[in-house]
């Protein structure tokens, strides 16, 4: 067997990691999918993560349990704060605190037991520019922390935050899936997803989706409510 | 009530977070008090966490899950790893990987939503050089990464890791808590605890600790096996 890199890989269910995974496919990782449930109102997610780490032959997927619930702070964890139909300035209340920070802190602690170099997430500065943790400023001092973190940074094997969607629009991102053979219609991107995965056709999320199928020019795979 | 400032305390239920906390609340901050269940061996360890918190009038004091057991790769959660009675070159094998990363990332998610600036953790250069996430570069590495990934950091509220004892011999961290009337006899620094909290004597967190009270010229509360 050809020795292969490995990578750990977020996979939320979302079109974006979907895509991400595809891509660290491509690039001829053996891919570990890592994905999490914290309490977040849609775990119809999690079912979409499960089948987009599948079709895409992702060698694991686990699923890290987080009781963040009691931290609350976010629409889309804490059921006392709606999840708004229209975009506000500032920092959007679906912001969860912190999230990516914890995500990549544990893709982190994966990867480094793996002995892999290499971890993709999904950020996107176009679409979610109101997110402290998608801006590229983020990426870089967090890939800088992680060097000094763990054994990659003492004993010199590096490791590198992948994110292959940071400047692309989710026009670009949805042909490039396409282009790889993703299956949108597996991935649940709605704030507000029923159980069986079906999208509200109303939230931030969903507007931007429905929009980005639009601009490629593709069929929209979504099912809504 | 005077607008005291909040802090969320890393408490392990050892006796550095133990000072760390004494320190805090010294400080007149209102401590949130964060332990984590994280597959550890030695699960006295969140009695201990418990007792400490509260004995030290903490506001609160949470525990959060996280299933990081099948990531493995350390001595402190794989019980396939033996934790060694003598200190090796290197980074030990009781490193749990990227673990502080871990632990100061689900603080700073609480931190954010308390609107709380500091976070209070027991780091330690001296005893544990060989863990690159005790190391002063890390935390200024981590504490820029968190001033890029919050609200505080766009918004302008700056977050500090506060790190108390990074610089100090066990020695003066004993005597330092001592002095702000920590009860050592709650703590449990014993990589190999049993289920009472009794310590195995011979570890290199008990003899780190032993020698800490010797060279203190304290009385030593551990109870050994």
């Amino acid at each position: 067997m050809s020795k292969q890199k490995k990578a750990v890989v977020l996979v939320s269910g979302g079109l974006d990691s979907a895509t991400v995974l595809a891509i660290a496919k491509q690039q001829s990782y053996r891919c570990y999918a890592l994905s999490f449930s914290y309490g977040q109102r849609h775990v119809s997610e999690l079912v979409a993560a499960a089948n987009v780490a599948n079709a895409m032959g992702a060698v694991q997927h686990r699923t890290i349990n987080i009781d963040m619930g009691f931290i609350g702070g976010s629409a889309l964890t804490d059921q006392s704060i709606a999840v708004p139909e229209h975009a506000s300035d500032g920092i959007p209340v679906t912001y969860v605190p912190a999230r990516n920070t914890v995500f990549l802190s544990l893709a982190l602690a994966w990867a480094e037991v793996l002995e892999s170099s290499d971890i993709f997430i999904g950020v996107n500065a176009v679409d979610y520019s109101g997110y402290p943790d998608c801006r590229p400023d983020y990426i870089m001092a967090y890939e800088k922390m992680a060097n000094l973190a763990t054994r990659a940074g003492v004993e010199g094997h590096k490791i590198r935050i992948r994110t292959p969607l940071i400047d692309l629009s989710k026009q670009e991102i949805i042909k490039t899936g396409l282009g790889l053979g993703v299956d949108y219609s597996q991935t649940v991107s709605c704030y507000a997803a029923d159980e069986l995965g079906r999208a509200c056709g109303q939230c931030d999320s969903c507007r931007i989706r429905k929009d980005g199928f639009l601009a490629a020019g593709a069929d929209d795979p979504t099912i809504y409510i």
